[in-house]
């Protein structure tokens, strides 16, 4: 598995990898409510992809919450 | 001037040229803080480009802000 682009990338995933769980979803359940492609939605999981605001968006959306309180559980995680 | 990517895009220019003004710096000089190309970041706060979780991050550390209350502030724009 290759390491996370940074710290914040690796939290930010973690965080995802957390509220999805909480949420009873799997990673592929998940990918295909936000609209992403399954590899790429494991990918943001595991901190390799430079995820866009766009796609922030789109987690949020489907996380059902705002963008920011996805950013602040990264960054609990990360502490 | 192109029309913002998206609301979301938009939102999160307009808390950047708000919290960049509000500590008095030009978007030349953040920017350079933020160790951003000028023409790129002008694009951020025009809400033309996608900005990535690496930009927002040095954004907001040039901020001296989480990321989160970045996005935060974007959502309060936004409403």
């Amino acid at each position: 598995m290759p390491d996370a682009l940074s710290p914040v990338h690796a939290a930010f995933g973690q965080a995802l990898r957390e509220l999805r769980a909480e949420r009873g979803m799997s990673r592929e359940a998940f990918a295909l409510a936000a609209g992403l492609n399954r590899g790429y939605y494991s990918g943001v999981e595991r901190g390799v992809r430079n995820v866009s605001l766009t796609n922030i968006a789109k987690i949020a959306d489907a996380l059902e919450l705002p963008a920011s309180a996805v950013l602040a559980r990264a960054e609990t995680t990360r502490s």
